[in-house]
């Protein structure tokens, strides 16, 4: 998986910074999460191809998450997409993208499909043949969710030495990569071990943006490789967290703590605070694995 | 007046480009024209007080000329902005916001005030005591305004020298101001003009964007100090230019000759084209002052 940060810091854009919007690349999919205000812009200047984007998933309507979709879905129909493109996001999402385009007395020249959300359990919401896509309810002032991307176990690798030592039949090799055990031309069954390698181990992430601190995601994200959590405030604010149902570096490392992940992304951090290097530094005093979210970075995991 | 060119580009935002937007400064008094996406982050890199602006006018509903506003308007209520905002634009823009402030569960902090444009006819929609603002009717594809700035009269200026020669008392000084004739401590009638000087020339700017050609508007916008007319497209693309409704650099100096204008600044330029050298020498070809906007470019006038 390649995470690129498009955008990770809280409320309005600023002359050098942007809100929440990241692009996930898993085996050439490519998921774009939340857009706020501008992550067109961000797109271009780090040269991913629009249309390589086929599924944005959008976690809440607060502007700093979402205001940069509706120019970004005019912008795809402008350079005349014809992809199909999937959104999913709360109910309402539908009604504001549709009014924009009907005032501007436009629609897209390609396939607009919206997938409104509003369960309060964590769903399966998208899936193909590598990467599974789960919400992970969040608690936040309005309906919101996080996203779990859980890529699928790949096939076993074949051992080709091993393979044509046993002298199996070319004809076989899709059941080994399967896992199973196959016979071989002298009609002796090899077991599948013996010939093949494991699959590489399937990764996950999870983004967690906007919310309290609530171990109750705790078991939809437990042990992924990589997790993002919103880290709006120090400690010094954590008085600010539960009213506007943010959270500190604090929190956000005790519950990656609690849900025993890979690595911590701190982000949407606050405004306020020049530089960010006391986020990493308070979350560490309670879990080791931490990186900064900047504007630009990315993260392969 | 001072105008600050905040985008000037057709279509959508770029890495290093931005859509129409325009700060108009008059006597202190700041008027927003147009809000594409990015405007706001346009705002601060200028270094443009959030504050001063009171008033923002959007010609059009078309993304590239207001997909900024709801932002902007949500950074207001971040900034604890308690200055009332007064919004003109096209019917609909209301509804538009409101059902984003909605969905975020948020409202402003300020008063915020809609004045729906529905006339196709020339109407005055602002006036204070330095300014007055009248809609440009234009033809697009969408129900559009251009908008036209003009500065009143200002008071007569008092000759110091003059006024203390002719013995006038000082409490005479607001008349004379005003242009009347007054007595002097002699009781004698004093002439205005002997003692006063003409006040400055009241400027105007005309905003036309985005409209195909249309003498219509010469009228209304005769003799203006200083045209912004779109030039969309160069004369190898005219015929783009009809079916699209937007202008070439020669029909905007068209526009500008037949009015008599001073100054013609060209912006809206389609982003198909490396430079804008052309813009300027097609239009010089009709009309010779013509100026180019570009993105942070500062006229004063």
């Amino acid at each position: 998986m390649k995470l690129t940060i498009l955008g990770c810091y809280s409320a309005t854009p600023r002359a050098f910074t942007n809100p929440t919007s990241q692009v996930l690349e898993i085996k050439n999919h490519m998921f774009l999460i939340d857009c706020g205000e501008g992550t067109q812009v961000q797109l271009r200047r780090h040269k991913i191809k629009f249309n390589r984007i086929k599924h944005i998933f959008i976690s809440h309507l607060h502007g700093d998450h979402f205001f940069g979709l509706v120019g970004l879905i005019s912008t795809f129909r402008l350079l005349t997409r014809e992809t199909d493109l999937h959104i999913y996001g709360p109910k309402g999402i539908k009604e504001v993208v549709t009014l924009q385009m009907k005032l501007a007395d436009s629609w897209t020249n390609y396939k607009l499909i919206f997938h409104e959300l509003q369960s309060k359990n964590s769903k399966l919401i998208y899936e193909d043949e590598v990467v599974e896509v789960y919400t992970i309810p969040l608690r936040h002032r309005i309906y919101t969710n996080g996203f779990l991307f859980k890529e699928k176990e790949g096939e076993r690798k074949l051992d080709i030495g091993a393979v044509e030592d046993a002298h199996i039949d070319q004809s076989y090799f899709r059941k080994l990569k399967q896992g199973f055990d196959v016979e071989n031309e002298e009609g002796i069954l090899i077991k599948n071990e013996l010939v093949t390698k494991p699959a590489i181990k399937p990764k996950s992430y999870a983004f967690c943006s906007d919310t309290t601190y609530n171990e109750d995601i705790v078991p939809i994200i437990k042990n992924v490789d990589v997790l993002y959590h919103e880290s709006t405030f120090l400690e010094k604010h954590e008085n600010l967290a539960e009213p506007t149902k943010h959270s500190t570096a604090k929190q956000a490392a005790n519950i990656a703590k609690l849900a025993n992940v890979g690595t911590l992304l701190l982000g949407h951090y606050s405004t306020r605070y020049e530089g960010l290097n006391a986020f990493k530094e308070e979350a560490q005093e309670i879990f080791e694995n931490v990186e900064l979210c900047e504007d630009g970075k990315v993260f392969e995991f």
